[in-house]
């Protein structure tokens, strides 16, 4: 026996017409690549996207179809986001920050038929145009008057243009909640990389848990700026959840360094921003160095891969922030823990409740999760058996696009690649990535908590840990680490700084000091080029 | 093209199992009939929710079964909301309040093959037990040490022997989203009480939905005590939104009077409240005569019918607690909409602000709204025309169970029988029932505000306004006046009362002071009853 309730498929556009209804003077304000300061309520946000999907239906766009961008985070991007996936039609974001090849590679794997691009990207729109199988249409995010001049590429059409074209009159097609809405492809470190295939329900439903008290907790009176790119997994939600709960969205565009960040949050008065922890470590360190203050942020959500501990005290104790550390994935829409605390935490001393914090948290209600060992066999919630993390939900993928990889799924879970320990409390602490952890004598290393330790040393900015080879043990730790610009520091006097805060067979066997550590195109470290770049790294202790 | 995301059906199951991984340990603080505050954990409860599943299918429930209640907010009725609609039966939550033959209608009409009751509802068994036509089965809530010595109704089954019989093998079946979870009637003025049947999906959703942070905000460092009675639309969904984010929660039982309420908030630290406004007059004026405070409680949110602004004022800036007013229906799971402000509320002076929180507020998302005009016409968001309040959306009934009442529908939008307007900012206001509105000369005159007027009033305690006969306007509005005991009050005081604080042609053309308002199963006031009462009442001004 079924209920008897109204059948109304879960649906992107709701959440646009949400906003428009309910939030219409509501404000978001982008930092454009053309240099202004652009305001646009949702009221009139949400009357461009019409006018974009009338104007896609003109191109061609048909239910299904893949539409690309290469773009910052900005009004533009979001009317993007409503219209096509709104239409019915496939939005898929491409990281620009991938190499041309990649680039070329995932478009025409997707078959993307129209390209949206801001004009930074220009250059590399004419560095892959010609090569592009299935675009037919490239489209410039501006004007007519910031319209490229010349360009190596022709017939390429201006945003504005396209909206101008058209007119207001259109209703939002209702269809299949399970309808595929939009695109991702995870930078995957080997292999090519592949797509996730969002849908509009696995995209309504994160949403719902993604705005939770005890997720990103986002209210009408909030002022978001989220630095996580919207080219990165739907910038983590939040352009969906915005809408959802009428918050203020400020979208920083192309300006990513501190100053340009913090001008922003205060001129915006922001409540809250969400980004991967190598952009805050910029925005603390201009902060730092001009005495500046957060006069309205009150919380940021940081992801993307673990914060360090000392960021997390100076964001708290310095600032004022609080700092919620999240997880998620490309493959899960992509949010799967936050680390809210729970009462009984909120007696613990700093030190305890930072202890707390630094674990990625608890599952969102719509995740499931356990750890694994190799074996397949569920390990205990007991804070310290560590094993692969899997998930499931309804809104963790079952498949890549067109089935590359093959079957991902174990009985129904998806394995993150993650190694991980769950404690009572249901918090989850990412121990490493499984193909970064270091099997000395047949035990493993965490790299994750020797680069904690590392990176709470004043004198280092960034540290990898990464597997070096050794004799007898197989794999020791070996610690790379970039300065902080102009001081002085030695291999001896950081591997001492290790001393009392682990074991200490888990202490780096030696230190390299580098002038940068590579990061891949969503921020991460590039942990399997050090491997290579150290394959033949001597240790002292070999 | 569709998504390639995990198809996992929204099960309530999945709610309690959420709460038993990740929040074990948080407890459910039951005061009973039995006298003795009882603490459970998630954990436990889990447990005992599962064994109760395997004893409903040893009597026979098979999925779709209504399974129905006679009970207080307690933690045995917490196990049955998970263990019934959990295995696939229907839970069906029977008022107690409501007369025993409209009881045995009811029981009949939604076919209930068991009935679980709590101890304090043996009388109202033993009146109807021997009418029900298809309860096979009696469940007296409680243990073998409480069960009745003797009773007229023989063979009734014990709770706790059911648990006890069995062991926690028990996996929650899978099942399609859209099966029927639970049944709750609506007590209609006129006709039979019609049942609203939800589904485990429309439960899911309005379950994200209320815990958003402009709705019920609820986090697992809340403690909530839901003074609304799980028997009335599933406590507006408090038992399933603190399993999602892992809440404490406190139970009242029977005791509903202002000392039991404050003495349960004092020693479990509640945090949040729900309730009808009637209730919160009780514990106000206890709390006011005996000096109390409240020293944890934040946050009360008001719905079932208007909350008067005095009440508001009171519980805002004498007691530090802030009032959510709210609005749903048995129709609506119940929630459509709640009265968060907006960040430019935030800079109103306390008058204006208050308001805007008079008001019954936004949608939150997932409910859309509209209001209209006789002739179905939708009519603007400005603030002043009024219209009746149309509503849609996934969890909104679609028809009464067995179709009773024809087709409530009018173009897919479910009309509420409520009169509104809604303002620029999406914020909605009822200013009557259809049915209450008074008709004077062809202009509507609202009762609510009339009735809000004269409860500001100091010597009020309460009123009702309700036309009354006029051979000149058809209408006028009569007010019908319960004084504060041992206060005099004139029908002149009260209506001088009235000038200046509203249009003169809505003054009340005659005051009757009564000893008491009849109230509905639910709370309300029953105007159908006064107007009966007074149908030959003659105004002065006639």
């Amino acid at each position: 026996m079924n209920g008897q309730m109204m059948q109304q498929p879960l649906l992107i556009s709701s959440l646009l017409v949400h906003a428009e209804r309910h939030h219409g003077e509501q404000q978001v304000v982008s930092r454009r690549v053309e240099g202004d300061i652009h305001r646009i309520s949702y009221r009139d946000l949400a009357t461009r996207a019409r006018r974009l999907a009338k104007a896609l239906a003109g191109l061609g766009m048909k239910p299904g179809a893949r539409v690309a961008t290469l773009a910052w985070n900005g009004h533009r991007h979001l009317e993007l986001y409503y219209a096509v996936s709104g239409s019915g039609a496939v939005l898929h974001t491409l990281n620009p920050r991938l190499h041309p090849d990649q680039v070329v590679y995932i478009a025409d794997h997707a078959e993307d038929q129209v390209l949206f691009f801001d004009l930074t990207f220009l250059p590399i729109i004419e560095a892959v145009a010609s090569r592009l199988k299935t675009v037919r249409t490239l489209v410039a995010m501006t004007d007519r008057a910031h319209m490229p001049a010349a360009s190596k590429v022709s017939g390429l059409l201006c945003y504005e243009d396209l909206l101008e074209a058209q007119n207001d009159k259109f209703d939002w097609p209702v269809f299949d909640e399970n309808t595929a809405s939009s695109l991702c492809y995870t930078s995957g470190t080997t292999g090519n990389p592949k797509g996730v295939l969002y849908s509009h329900r696995s995209t309504v439903l994160h949403t719902y848990a993604a705005a939770l008290p005890d997720a990103l907790s986002l209210s009408a009176r909030d002022v978001v700026l989220p630095v996580v790119p919207m080219f990165h997994v739907n910038a983590w939600g939040l352009p969906y959840a915005a809408c959802m709960t009428g918050a203020k969205l400020v979208f920083p565009g192309p300006g990513l360094d501190g100053k340009s960040l913090h001008d922003l949050f205060e001129s915006e008065r922001v409540t809250l921003s969400a980004g991967v922890p190598t952009v805050w470590q910029g925005l603390l360190t201009y902060v730092e160095a001009n005495k500046l203050k957060f006069s309205t942020m009150k919380r940021t959500i940081i992801g993307g891969s673990a914060c360090p501990p000392a960021m997390m005290r100076t964001f708290t104790e310095q600032y004022g922030v609080n700092v919620l550390h999240a997880w998620g994935m490309t493959e899960m829409s992509p949010l799967g823990t936050a680390c809210a605390l729970k009462a009984k935490h909120e007696e613990l001393d700093a030190q305890a409740r930072y202890a707390v914090q630094a674990k990625q948290g608890r599952a969102i209600y719509g995740v499931d999760m356990k750890i694994a060992d190799p074996n397949g066999n569920e390990l205990p919630w007991d804070g310290t058996a560590t094993g692969e993390l899997m998930v499931r939900g309804p809104w963790i993928m079952s498949e890549y696009l067109k089935g590359e990889g093959g079957s991902p799924l174990v009985d129904g879970w998806f394995p993150t690649g993650d190694v991980a320990s769950i404690d009572a409390d249901g918090f989850m602490q990412i121990t490493d990535r499984s193909k970064d952890v270091i099997k000395s004598g047949g035990e493993w290393i965490g790299s994750i908590d020797l680069e904690n330790i590392a990176m709470a040393h004043p004198k280092v900015a960034m540290a990898a840990c990464i597997a070096a080879f050794h004799p007898k043990w197989d794999e020791r730790p070996l610690l790379v680490v970039v300065k902080k610009p102009g001081v002085e520091l030695s291999r001896e006097e950081l591997l001492a700084f290790f001393e009392g805060r682990i074991a200490k067979w888990w202490t780096p066997d030696d230190v390299v000091f580098v002038d940068a550590i590579p990061l891949g195109a969503t921020g991460k470290m590039l942990k399997n080029r050090l491997r290579e770049q150290f394959r033949g790294h001597k240790l002292p202790t070999a």
